[in-house]
């Protein structure tokens, strides 16, 4: 039976790796790696060291793959979506046949945790309910929701309350009722500015976990635009940005 | 200055801890080991092979201190914790001016991740904005939820969708408009028999990354009965229990 390890390497630090996914590293036989356009040269570079680090033997195989463009999706987002996945299990297919012997071990580095905004898990899934045969295992990561409040030394929620994990297109619907605390992840657009009208602080960080770190917090009104500023120029220094922020009703 | 350490060992399973978190722990001279009577012996053994297992050094002191009980709170939980905190701050500034010399550094071992339903930054953060001088640095552990989806084999999220985190008392309260998953922590009364009118999935895990943990997924109204007699059996067994789960509306 073939297995596949879906490795969390937590959220750009390498010191973020748990020693159950440094075992699972030295574990793997293959590593599936993706080529989307949108990883950029800093975090394949990351990937590498990890890589370099902490994996001890040096037989170890890497098979790049394609990630198939997802279509411009409209209004209909989940429709896009799996179009999207259904090219994705096909090209699996093709990485555990043809490149993973018999009793081999594959496995898929993930950043920060695979169980939060990462497709890996569901294509898994669904490819054995479809009946491809192979065994599955997941290995947590840190994830820059947790890095992001560990740096700001927050909690995530206040005392006995909920906190909610969205995303910016999300959060551009509104906060639900009764929701006094949100993490935003996967926001390109600075939602922020949308619910600015509320009283509301905001814990901002790019790069979390990085030697690029940055953070920002405050009232939400007194500091957007100074996020605004510092994001669009790290953004271009970088060539790409990766963001996460918590919100948080003022004054608790 | 004094410097605090508050370290996330993770849920359960030692090979949870980061390489941050074991420099951390062999960077500490003294570890403050709180006395919960709902510390069980279990957890207890668990923190004490962390240690042995995983610091150096042998020169590291433990200093073991009492956490005051907290009042029975009736309606009124906040001011109950509120009055907790204040007792917790007087305590640990006792622990930080007794027991730790001038340039030392102290730490604190947190289950999971420090961020999530833990009181020790809030703690730390008040004592400073006392006036009370000492640095403090915060590393993030696996925590509960993320040891419930990776055993599950699980997202928390669905694609595109937000995720709910929140405790048995404010799911009692019902599942806000619009959140479709729901991740529930501390509770102790079985509160998704309240909810299970609704169609909605479990996913429910007990002593998650240990040795001794049980997992049960299934169609809420199904599996509710399993779950309750399952973990009234192994909480008379283990002679406490803790359990983490997962609601998430069905069909989806």
């Amino acid at each position: 039976m073939r297995k596949i390890l879906i490795i969390g390497i937590g959220a750009g630090n390498p010191d973020y790796l748990t020693v159950q996914a440094i075992d699972a590293l030295n574990h793997a036989d293959v590593f599936f790696i993706p080529d989307k356009g949108t990883e950029k040269a800093a975090l394949r570079q990351l990937r590498t060291e990890i890589c370099e680090r902490f994996i001890k033997n040096t037989t170890y195989r890497t098979v790049p793959f394609k990630i198939p463009r997802r279509a411009e999706a409209g209004e209909d987002y989940r429709s896009s979506v799996d179009e999207w996945h259904a090219k994705l299990e096909a090209s699996y297919g093709r990485l555990f046949t043809e490149e993973l012997a018999e009793g081999e071990c594959g496995a898929f580095l993930v950043w920060g945790d695979p169980s939060l905004y990462d497709s890996t898990l569901r294509i898994l899934e669904a490819m054995q309910r479809k009946g491809f045969a192979f065994e599955y295992e997941v290995i947590p990561g840190i994830s820059a929701v947790q890095a992001l409040a560990a740096q700001h030394r927050i909690a995530l929620n206040r005392i006995g309350e909920p906190v909610l994990i969205t995303t910016g297109r999300k959060l551009a619907e509104g906060i639900p009722d009764g929701v006094g605390d949100v993490v935003v992840m996967l926001d390109g657009a600075q939602t922020f500015r949308q619910v600015a009208s509320a009283d509301l602080d905001i814990y901002w960080g790019a790069y979390l976990g990085s030697g690029d770190e940055i953070l920002v917090s405050g009232k939400l009104s007194d500091v957007m635009d100074e996020i605004e500023r510092i994001r669009s120029k790290a953004r271009e220094e970088h060539g790409w940005i990766m963001d996460t922020y918590l919100l948080r009703k003022s004054g608790q």
